[in-house]
């Protein structure tokens, strides 16, 4: 416990989510003379941008994750709860965990956002989406099984239809997705099989808008899709998703519909916010976006309750140039490291100037040593930017938990091409056989899958 | 395909199971003239002696693992398929996969053991044992979720069973459980929590016989037992397990009857056999051991089948000194590689002597760098027992998989004390409420879980 100077109570904070907001808050509070309380339904923080690593086999979901327990266990006014909050009373300055009541005086609210279908919700069981550790098992799950199904397959059109994976969004979690499942059909496993040719994989990279990743500057997208189409992958813009069923993906551009059999379908288009956002409007009449993000002020408060803050993919901010902020890693710890920075100044009797992004660029990987980099003042590709890519996902892993060991398995992977981390696991862990393609399609039995 | 020289069909080898037994024969074979098919249940070989290091926290399940088909890459007689056999015919020479029928001239059948509740399966939901990567990704949950729920719990005496862990069984798996357990309650998470002291947890090491280690020297066992005991384990020898349900294990040594309330419960006792071997016996009327495991000839073929080899835990050998071999990975080795060099001096038209397993030690580990190693001509004890016995580990490791990298991060955690792959997954991430226990508890609810 920590008490404030001049015995008053010490100030409780509670911060929603473990992510890279919430946990920026806390770092960045640790120091403060103040009552942390972290709460999150995961006992880790997950370094989300490498999650497609996991979906892809390059490394195991423990080498990008770190236990909020440790390393929040140096700020010792600050206290880590595993559960899941399922009410707010803002009159009240209360959250609730199931039976469990936690007062605060300020909220700060992280939980994030999980993938979107635009209303088609049961497309999630053909085409699943990449935001948890269980996501990308089960996309790692079926990207392996589907080669070994290929590999018992004698019918050439079922085969191929096993052998076709098809990427849904062009944005970085699709481009970096695309490229690797490139790598591994033609490089990492293509002297594994004895049947099939794992080099007759056909990847579909499915993109809406005109080019591959839109937040780019354009000739970098137009070198992304260079890159991708080198390695192999059929890269299709303006292309729009109209149906997902029965192993088949129904696309149109312009007016040509097409029907792609395909198993293996992978979501990386729209996200929509976690349902805490929408508890909140019900409980403040704040604004929620389309995508169910809170309207935040321009201090990250939400109208009419200056003691509770939006951040992160939670949040709409749009007080900067009009557009809503992107829901990347970034803004998450600028705002994360924002918020704890106006408390402290707020108990000191200060005030602090609105909230501002500062963009230090984008970065998306292509393949094993291809990436784009924006910077903005410099445009990079190549190696050059896989290099720049690999460096500041190094630096912040690093900064979490000393994940030296990452950076070795990396540069071994690198030189061996190797992609130890393919294993199929979860409840229906045989392949999907031909036989008995309707219970073991992983469209008929979603298992439940973990770490 | 590979043809013999004199256009002779060539000789079908199926090998059924990947583990220590079925992957050193599928690879003493890759050299022969031979057609080999490997079939597993798993696309990935599994090194079983590391998984309590799973179970722990310390690596991941991709760390232990390598893929059958890149092991297995370059033997290009080699076919893996991966499903799951549930029928032999020994007259056709057949084996069934569901509907798929694979024929064999020679037919290994390597599919190991399971853990065995002597009768009581209805403990296995609430002692789970340690056999595979899921089995271990449930330890993992159920040992980091119960200092979840102590750090929620106010009641004493609820905490107090949060905080116990109960290990069955005092082989080496039971004392290297119970040794991590130590380090990590008392070491690796001990500034982690602010309502618990995890220094209180309390480890108990049950087993029956009167000394833990019953395959090693007397000396050596009495080792381990102070070295247990200095790590914080208490350890109770002739002791029996009688009952295990709602959260509470009783015991009895000699006439006295305890009960100890403990939510965690490890299961590192008695082993049962694949039903392959019923399944085998049921075919051929060979007979099985209590243990279910198939008693095999000198040669290690079936009595009647000269053509049909049990290896590993599934066979019961007992031709050497009239004690079935003991269920571990070099007699596992040592049989695959011997019914290989069978194989192969059978189509020379040459004899071999029976085979005979050369011993050539036991090590078990014991916290963080304390081990005993029994290598028959010496023995060692200390750190110089616990650097063979990663040297010993890291080589069988590397045979595999080049995984230079687990040496790496060994030596990393070692000098850190880091256990990073602490995550809690499963279906019910949530750690065990005080108010939902019904609900929550890991006896109540049993969660499918993976890797």
């Amino acid at each position: 416990m920590v008490y404030a100077v001049d015995n008053q109570p010490p100030h409780n904070v509670v911060i929603v989510g473990g992510g890279f907001g919430g946990l920026y808050a806390a770092k960045a509070l640790s120091n403060a003379n103040v009552n942390v309380t972290l709460i999150d339904k995961r006992n880790f923080h997950l370094f989300q941008p490498l999650l497609y690593q996991v979906a892809t086999g390059t490394v195991s979901p423990a080498d990008i994750s770190s236990p909020l327990r440790s390393v929040l266990s140096k700020s010792k006014n600050t206290t880590v709860l595993l559960g899941e909050v399922n009410n707010i009373d803002p009159q009240a300055q209360k959250v609730f965990m199931g039976d469990e009541i936690i007062p605060y005086d300020s909220l700060i609210l992280a939980t994030g956002a999980k993938h979107s279908y635009f209303g088609k919700d049961e497309w999630e069981e053909h085409a699943p989406g990449l935001k948890t550790v269980e996501d990308a098992i089960e996309m790692r799950r079926r990207i392996f099984s589907a080669f070994e199904a290929a590999e018992k397959e004698t019918n050439p059109q079922k085969r191929r239809a096993w052998m076709t994976f098809v990427v849904v969004g062009g944005g970085p979690t699709g481009v970096e997705l695309a490229g690797a499942i490139a790598e591994i059909a033609y490089h990492t496993i293509k002297d594994d099989f004895r049947n099939i040719d794992t080099s007759e994989a056909q990847i579909l990279l499915l993109e809406g808008l005109d080019r591959v990743l839109p937040p780019f500057a354009p000739e970098l997208s137009q070198e992304a899709a260079v890159s991708l189409r080198r390695l192999g992958v059929t890269v299709q813009t303006n292309t729009l998703v109209t149906n997902i069923e029965n192993d088949i993906v129904t696309i149109k551009q312009g007016d040509r519909v097409e029907q792609i059999p395909a198993h293996t379908v992978l979501w990386a288009a729209g996200v929509k916010a976690s349902p805490l956002g929408k508890m909140l409007a019900e409980a403040t009449d704040v604004e929620c976006d389309r995508a169910g993000r809170v309207v935040v002020e321009p201090d990250l408060s939400v109208n009419g309750y200056p003691n509770i803050f939006v951040i992160g993919d939670l949040a709409h901010f749009s007080h900067q140039n009009g557009k809503p902020l992107p829901g990347v890693a970034p803004v998450a710890m600028q705002e994360g490291e924002y918020v704890a920075a106006l408390i402290k100044a707020r108990l000191r009797g200060r005030k602090l100037p609105q909230f501002r992004y500062i963009d230090r660029g984008s970065l998306a990987v292509i393949g094993q040593n291809f990436a784009v980099v924006d910077l903005g003042f410099v445009k990079l590709k190549g190696f050059l930017a896989w290099f720049t890519w690999l460096f500041i996902h190094i630096y912040f892993l690093i900064e979490f938990d000393n994940k030296l060991i990452v950076m070795v398995q990396w540069a071994w992977n690198y030189f061996t091409r190797n992609r130890g981390a393919r294993l199929i696991t979860g409840n229906d862990i045989l392949t999907p056989t031909p036989e008995t393609d309707k219970y073991y399609s992983p469209v008929a039995s979603r298992p439940t899958v973990n770490v």
